[in-house]
Parts: structure tokens; sequence; C-alpha cells
């Protein structure tokens, strides 16, 4: 026998990666399946992380003058058809309201009340907050616009994975407005490094920083940029996007302006979003085989302490004393909570696994006599284990939660580095992807024109995922992807 | 002439109520119409104060153990179909998806990709969160279960109104479940005193809790208990509502659970909500025929300072007085801002009030020489005007704000005093709304059970609004409402 017998998640990453990816998720009690058609419920535990990614970035957005504000959830269907490029990247996958009533009939309630013009769920907002922008956009006074709505979006996928892939999905959809187009490419650029910013420090998780090839831009951008990731099973997932929209839309919906010089022009805009995907990447790349593993920053919970009883009449003896630690560790302004239910302690301490907590303290009545704890990381286990005093554990929390972060950042950073391969011939990418190499391919940008390149694409199911700005849009990654 | 020979919005409050709140809120720049039947665009500064009230309202559910999460947007017809009493409150007015994607066609775009069973977008979650709740239950360990969405819901309104009766509109919707029946009213009482002390405390509008007649229940509830407050025009807004479900819908749905002594039972449910209305109620409440009021706890901006240049060579001295002050009171935990468009100082002090920011300030070159301010409070207005030192400014500025915030919320209390009539007959209530009087009527429940009353109510379209807790359950408001 090995180290470790068993897993708490089974099947394990090596055998089964998107069985594995369901189960962490419901072993950490994040989210489920509803009984709508592809939408997901998702619970405390996965929401409150959605929250603290709103909480954190928010502010952020407000620092760099945008306003957030909220446009209408059903968007017109005369809307999307003014902007074809981007009606066809949405027609297949919308939600359509055709009605607006219900009645009773023999076989139960039918639709009744039919509308004029239906209307679909929002996919995007750019029409909608377009034709807002025309009203509210006169002079180059008004500019630049920024504006950001937190919101859920529909788009009716027919094959879907929990937060990585639903019909409904949260996110927030930014929508700046410009008079230069130097203006909206900054934009672009000064997002995307914002984006970068937060998954590197709050979510600990790296990707590439680049440029989308024309194929892969969002449906009527000029450029579209990414964040690209690399998960566990070496795919590629698009973590954020900044699209650079030029006058498309401004032209499609009439956003114009008086120039300083007294012309009339369209407006340059730009739209970039994360969503709750970002969460499923958080899990595909952190994720163990004994469950989900949160960053500290993120985290909903980030120390559990668990009181250890064996003797029940020590019992609010060692609660009283967790208690007191929690609070001195929430008064530093740490995440923390003692777990009092009524479960075995072995449970509660898979409990804490399985849902990532990044350091878990335990108490008994040895720990209570000589006011000590023991403490164990999330991230490398059980040989971090160490037993401190309380006045320098809670002296020392802040810093090991932090010791956490850095080494879950590291070896995401260290992943991405040994999971991307440089090639240079047509050759390098079907044999990489023939033998089940988990990984992409970085070849130079010039193998795109040849022709030979899409018959790989499709046999291996291929994407381009971006041209990373550190290669000076030299090279192109492909691979596959979520 | 009056002392006041023009008001800044017209028509004034008494010339044509309704139209005057639609200029209140367009003056204030907090909202307006969208191209979408019924929907409004919530704009930056409207937004901001719905954004203020979760800030602040979020954390004291939190407190009281609430949790929050996220449920589908799509409701299936099969759930509203189990409970008959809701699904009749609702089917009149609901937006129904029936396809999930669109074709081109000769007329443009039609919907395409017919569903096999449509579904409605959820105009509130009591059968969704209800299924998930029959999953999560399974003992009276699991209880209590406190739930909270903050989202967006839609019932199809054949006449809406900005804030007040849009056909989307956001919300917080809080859902209980409990072991017994004492819980979950008690959770009634509870939640319903938190709106009572967030109405107070931060939107400074009062009004009477109490308990909903039958009629005027939540459908499918069995006791619905409210906060009704009176607008300016006499009518009366709803301004939150807490629901005892009883088992109502513990049973359509199969919310069981163990009991302590092992037996199988239904738990009890609760429901709760304010919404985005309740700034169409503090719109009502507070503007007056200059615009808008703001509360000054839920302001977007509390204190605006208007460099007032003469000489434009101390522009840059003035404004960066006005800043160093914005940066002291900000340190202080106040919203406040320079105004530094480039716009006429008159023009940028009626955009002040018609916003209603609670302070304004203006610094001129007088007020720069001596370190001085001069402060108008937008309750009172000119007679507020005071000329104060920066120092002396800077340390009373909480004060201030606190001595608008209690004006407003008194004067709501005197004006809900002031009209509500005491009546005993029937007549009385005929006669006080013949003479189109202002206010509402209350009288002895009692008169309920009187056959004339129905006719009454027809005639001046009235309803009754609630049995206030301070009379004990014996008296009955009635009145024209919101």
């Amino acid at each position: 026998m090995g180290k470790k017998a068993r897993t708490a998640i089974t099947p394990t990453r090596e055998e089964n990666f998107p069985e594995w990816y369901q189960q962490v998720i419901k072993a950490a009690d994040m989210a489920e399946n509803s009984p709508v058609r592809g939408c997901m419920i998702i619970k405390p535990y996965g929401f409150a992380v959605w929250e603290n990614m709103q909480n954190i970035f928010d502010p952020w957005l407000k620092d760099y003058g945008v306003q957030n504000a909220s446009f209408p959830l059903l968007i017109p269907l005369s809307f999307l058809e003014k902007e074809a490029e981007h009606i066809d990247g949405f027609a297949k996958e919308c939600a359509v309201v055709t009605h607006h009533r219900l009645e009773g009939s023999e076989n139960g309630l039918v639709p009744a009340g039919k509308l004029e013009e239906p209307y679909v769920i929002r996919p995007t907002s750019e029409t909608i907050i377009g034709d807002a922008m025309s009203r509210w956009v006169q002079s180059y006074r008004d500019l630049p616009l920024k504006l950001n709505q937190w919101g859920n979006v529909m788009r009716w996928e027919m094959r879907t994975r929990m937060f990585l892939r639903t019909s409904e999905f949260f996110w927030h959809e930014g929508h700046n407005a410009f008079e230069t187009p130097d203006d909206a490419k900054k934009d672009c650029l000064t997002i995307l490094d914002m984006y970068e910013k937060f998954f590197h420090e709050y979510l600990a998780f790296t990707g590439y920083k680049g440029i989308k090839t024309p194929e892969e831009r969002f449906p009527g951008a000029k450029e579209t940029y990414a964040f690209e990731s690399i998960m566990q099973d070496g795919k590629a997932l698009q973590a954020a996007t900044t699209h650079d929209l030029g006058q498309t839309f401004s032209k499609s919906c009439g956003i114009k302006f008086q120039t300083r010089t007294g012309v009339e022009e369209h407006a340059y805009t730009t739209s970039w979003a994360f969503s709750t995907r970002a969460i499923g990447g958080m899990i595909m790349i952190h994720g163990d085989d004994d469950g989900m593993m949160m960053p500290p920053r993120i985290a909903p919970q980030q120390i559990v302490i668990l009181p250890v009883v064996k003797n029940p009449e020590e019992d609010g003896e060692i609660v009283a004393f967790a208690e007191k630690i929690v609070a001195d560790l929430k008064s530093k302004g740490m995440r923390a909570m003692v777990d009092k239910r009524d479960m075995r302690t072995p449970d509660k301490m898979w409990d804490a696994i399985k849902k990532g907590i990044p350091l878990r303290v335990e108490i008994g009545g040895r720990e209570l006599e000589n006011k000590e704890v023991t403490v164990v990381r999330r991230d490398i286990g059980r040989e971090s284990k160490q037993t401190l005093s309380v006045s320098e554990f809670v002296k020392q929390a802040q810093g090991l939660l932090d010791q956490v972060h850095d080494f879950m950042l590291n070896r995401s950073k260290t992943f991405r580095d040994e999971h991307t391969f440089d090639g240079t011939s047509l050759s390098d990418i079907s044999d990489f992807f023939a033998k089940d190499n988990v990984g992409l391919v970085k070849v130079p940008v010039t193998l795109l024109e040849d022709d030979k390149l899409e018959a790989i694409m499709k046999e291996y199911s291929l994407s381009t995922r971006c041209m990373p700005f550190e290669d000076g849009g030299e090279k192109v990654l492909i691979g596959k992807a979520y």
C-alpha cells in the first residue's frame, strides 16, 4: 500500500478528470444541477466565492471610473438584427420569450398572450447598452463613458457542465465608450491587466495574456484579448476576455458624438467580462484527489477550528477556547469559524479537506491544557502539521494563509510552464496530441497560414487559444479547450 | 411674487403627482424607460442607491444566519402547477420562454427550436427553492435553513411606473424553513422588524407594521405581514412583506424532515422581500418640488462641493482646497465629491438640488481666503445656510448629515400621523374619499364583515392595507395604493 490508501474523491483526476470535477463540486457542497435544463443551483458555499470575487473586484472597477448600472434582461429581436456578425454568434443558443401569460387548458397550463415582437433573454448586452449609450453620448464631454453590470445572462448550451458552461450564468459585463481608437485599445489592455492581477492575487492562478486569432474573436469585435489558463488535464480555459469593438456597435446602435473639433463621429467601444466560469477554472487548477482547494483570499472560510472532543465534559470548555481564538482571528480580518456540528471529528476533518479550507486547526484536551493549537495547511497537508501556542498562531495565521496562497500560485505557474510545449512544425502539433500529452503547444504564428493546419485542428478537436504578449505576438498557443 | 417664483420640477406635486414623480427621476438622472416593454434602465445614480441598500442590509441577514445562494431564473410550468393558489396569483403576468434559438426567415429572425416544456421567468421563487429544499432537508438537524437570493424577477405588468411597478425588478427574496409553526411566525416578525429598522434608520421613512387581510395575502400564504407607508399623495405603498407560508409549499414541494421524536413532518416555511420599489417609495415620501431628496445614509453622494469660480486664476487653488476637504470627509467615512464639471455654478447648484444631495458646500474666493465653507442642507434649504471654518465643518459634517436624516424621518412620521384618519363607520370611509382627502382611513376590523363595504371599496378603488400591530389587530387601514 502507498502512502495514501484512499482518496476522498472517487474517481481521481487521473482516472476520470471530468467526473472528478463533478465530484469535487458535490463533495465541497458548492453547486448542483437544477431541474431546469442546463441551469445550476449555486449553493451557499459556492455562492460565497462569487460574492467574494465581486466584493474584491467591484471597487477596482470603481477606482478606474466605472459606474454600475442595470439594463433590461430582455432584448428585442430587432436589436439583435442590427448587428449581423453578432447575431450569427448568438442566434443558435437563445432563450426566446414569446408569450406574456399562462392559461389553463385540458393539458394543464399553456402559454397565452402572444407577443408581437419576441424577446431573447440577454446572451450579452452590447446591443441594449449600445442603444442606451446612443442617447447618453452627445459630445466628447460625455466620454469616456464607463459602465458595468453584474448580472445573469443566458446561452442555451447543449452540453453543460457546472460553472464551466451553463445555460444561465453570472458575470460582470463592462461596456465603455471612448473618443479615439487608442483609448479603446488602452482600455482593453488596462482591464486585462486588472484581470491578471485579480487571478494572480486572489484566485492564485496564472495564465497567458494574449490576442485571439480572428476565428476566436467575440462576434463583432475588432480584436479580442484573453487571459487563458491551463487546467490540470492540460486543457485551456478562457478565464476572462476584453473586446475592442472599434466602431462596430457604435455604428449599428448610433453612438455618435461631437468631437473637440466640432465634427460628428462614432464612438469607439469596448466590452469585457469574467464570469462564474472562473470558479470552474479555480477548481480544475487547484483541486486534488481529496477535493477542493480554496485560494485563501477568496475562500468563504479561511480557517476552521475542529474541537476534538474525547471527554464530553470538556466540550464546553474547548468550544469556548476555540471561539475566543476565532474572535481574535476575525478581529484581525480573517474569516474563521468553529465547526460545532454534531458529527464525528474525522468526518468534520474530511469535510474541511473536501471543502478546501486553507487552514484546519484541531483543539483537543491537550491543546486546551497547554493553550496551544495544532494546525494543518490544506495545500501541502500532513507534512505541514505543527503545534503552536495560541498567541503564536494568532500572530502567524495571516502569514500562513499568504504562504498557502503563494504555494498555490507558484504551483499553477510551474504547471503552466511545464505543460506548454514549444513546437515549430505541424507535425509537432499532431505528434503531441496523437500521444494524448497533457498541455498546450506553442508554435510560430506563420503556421496559421498553412492549409494543412485545419485538418489537424479538426482531428484532435483543437483551437487556437491566444497569441501571448510575452512572445511579442509571434507565437500562437494551440490546444483543447473548455 | 412668493418666496419661490419657480420650482425645479414641473409640474409640482400638487399639480400632478404622478407626472411630478416621473420628472423627479429624470431630473435626478436615476432611471429611464427602456425600449423593452415595461422594463427600466437603472442609471448609475439610481443604481448606487440600490447598491447601498444591499450593502447595508445583506450583513444584517448574514448576522441572522441567512446564507446567500442562487437558483435558476427559469421555472418549469410543472413547478407552478403544483400550487394552485400560487399559480392563480401569477399566471396572468408571466414572461414565457418557448423556444431556444432563432432562425433567419424572409421576415427576419423568428423563434425556432420549440421547447417540450416551456419555462416562465421567475415571478418569485417559492416553487424552485422549495424543490431544492426538498433535497436539502432530511432531518431536524438541517433546520432552520435560511436562504436568500439577490436578483431579478419578472411580472408582466400592464401599467408600469419606474421603480414602483416594472416588468423586471430587483429584490432580495428570503426563503426560510423551520421545525415548528411558531418558529416560522417568529421569523416573519423578526424580519419585519429588520425591515422597519432599515427603513427608519437608512431610508428615513416610517410606516405601519401589520397583518394583511386574507384578500391581500401572498398567493399561498397562511399569513402575510407588511410594512405599509404613506406617500405624499396619501396613497399607500407596501414597502416590504414577510409571508408565513405554513406547510403550503412544503407539502406541494415535498420538504419533509425527521423530527426530534423520529416522525416525518413537513417543514414550516416563510418568504420575505423588499425590492427596488422601496426606492420609488423613498422618492414619493421625501421628494419636493425641487426634486429628489436623498436620505443621507443611503445617498450615493452625501456632500458635494461646488467651487464657485469668478476669477479663473483662482480655479486650481479653489479646487485643490475643495479636494483636501473631500479627502478629510472621506477619511471620516463620508461620501463626498467636488463637482469639477465644466458648467456654470448655478447649473451645478440646481443639479445638486435635483439629485437631492444632503449637503451642498460652496467655496469661492472669500471662503478660500478665510479657510471657510458655506453649507446648505437640502432638506430645509436656504434657511440652513451657514458659513463655517473648514475644521469646524469637517468636525460637524457627520452631525449635519444625521440632522438631515432625523428631520426627514420625523417629517415622514408626522405626515403619517396627520394623514391617518380614524373612522368608525362605512360613511366615514366613503365621505373621506368622496372629498378627495389625502391619506388612509383606519376603522374597526368589524367593518370588514359589513356587506356594503365592498361597493365602497370598488367605487373609490380602495383596498385594505394592513391591520396595524399598534392597534392590537383591532383596526384596519383602508386606502388607495400603489
